[in-house]
């Protein structure tokens, strides 16, 4: 049988979600990418062991922009992918989680675009399921959660801190996601019950999903702010949906992921073509 | 350094993602998990290439529930999966896309934690990520999007002929991603539109996302019911973030998807721990 193997392309920007941080929840497409690139640019949530599979010949930056200390500008950003396409060169642009989600692809694919730059969007684990695989908790369920609802604390904050999370009523029968809730749990329980959530709304705090550093945290809407304060990245999962979390460590995690020793295994991808 | 290596553990079974259908998007874990689990049971839409790389000395088993040709119901794959791991046998039960989205997976877990078996979820990418990297637009954007909401017009159906997509009204500055959308688009068309979506509301429907069969259509609500019928799986895309849809071919896709004959390639997985 013939075989398909993806290899970065040069003169190609690839965005690449890096899932949420275990490099086993990479894709086999991120993974090859990573493998063969001369230039990976990456944000500051993607973890040590997903960089680790990057190719040792090629150049390893990070373009991450920590909050209110913007060390590389969106601009940069724009001229480094594109500088590196232009000399011929094969970039991934490694974005946490998926790359479709709450970052600013939108912007980058139309500097890559108004510059005649060839790319190609490869989606990775977004937190929202991560988090759920982690407290092993359908996002829906038939009977309490038909919607899903994927929002940030942190974008709404940098607009305009007056913008409440939601206007007029969340449905009830939805699980809704918030991403960077940031600390004041304060005023993400204000906008909530202001939405027309129950007290007794079961809420999950996700630390880490998916990875040796993965913390949970269970509660309620009304006590939301005394959730502790977390390691980034952190999603919230609020909604009766999460009254079925697991919040014990999951053994067959810790099972899966032992030593075997220096073993090196083929994965062998039989093309559809 | 050394390497782990994710193998399926005797008497435990594993809720899968299988993603969009093409087997490079499948995570990493999944693919280890599928070659070497004992009995794979698979929903009706896991695509072949990626059941082609399951365990070639593993039960391989459709359960899939066609609409109204329910051929193998929710309690036979209780049983399939409990006899299966008190058997002793790895299970992988493969779900299309993540399986923690409008699927069955917390009944599935629930049957498997009453009977004290081991289990384990591994997400997976699901449709509206996939569709959103093929048209190579992100569902959110600080601009125009600050909101995401996964919606399923098959199971309110399924559940009540008259219950609407949605109660009272959407937020404008959201993308909403509507799974299995059925083929009566005048319906979905009415309900978007009383609850609130202006009739020039971009819209993008994804059908095989990620596969060589996918096709893209785009149109605005006001004109959704004449989309022509599309192969399952089918994800529709409604929301101003979808005006930068990128309809044509990819042809990043192709490039990266040819042959380079009969190579087998090595992914190496440095462990965390």
């Amino acid at each position: 049988m013939s075989r398909s193997i993806v290899k970065a392309e040069k003169g190609t920007v690839y965005l690449v979600g890096a899932g949420p941080g275990d490099p086993e929840l990479l894709t086999v497409k991120a993974v090859r990418l990573l493998a063969t690139a001369d230039v990976v640019l990456h944000d500051d949530l993607v973890s040590d062991a997903v960089l680790e599979l990057a190719n040792p010949r090629g150049l390893v930056s990070s373009v991450g922009k920590r909050c209110k200390n913007r060390r590389v500008t969106q601009q940069e950003i724009h001229a480094m992918m594109i500088d590196s396409a232009k000399r011929g060169l094969s970039v991934v642009r490694l974005k946490s989680g998926d790359p479709m989600v709450f970052g600013r692809a939108n912007e980058e694919m139309n500097a890559l675009r108004a510059s005649g730059i060839r790319y190609e969007v490869v989606p990775g684990i977004t937190a929202a399921f991560s988090a759920a695989s982690a407290v092993q908790t359908s996002l829906s369920d038939r009977r309490v959660a038909s919607k899903i609802i994927l929002l940030t604390a942190h974008h709404a904050s940098e607009k305009d801190q007056a913008e409440p999370l939601w206007k007029g009523k969340l449905p009830s029968d939805a699980t809704v996601a918030i991403y960077m809730p940031g600390s004041d749990y304060a005023a993400l329980q204000k906008d909530l019950l202001a939405a027309g959530l129950a007290p007794d709304t079961p809420c999950v705090a996700v630390s880490c999903a998916g990875t040796p550093q993965q913390t949970m945290q269970q509660t309620e809407l009304g006590m939301l702010p005394k959730l502790s304060a977390a390691s980034a990245p952190v999603v919230l999962l609020i909604g009766d949906a999460m009254a079925s979390a697991e919040m014990k460590p999951n053994s067959a995690i810790s099972r899966v992921d032992k030593l075997l020793g220096n073993v090196i295994e083929k994965i062998e991808i039989p093309t559809h073509n």
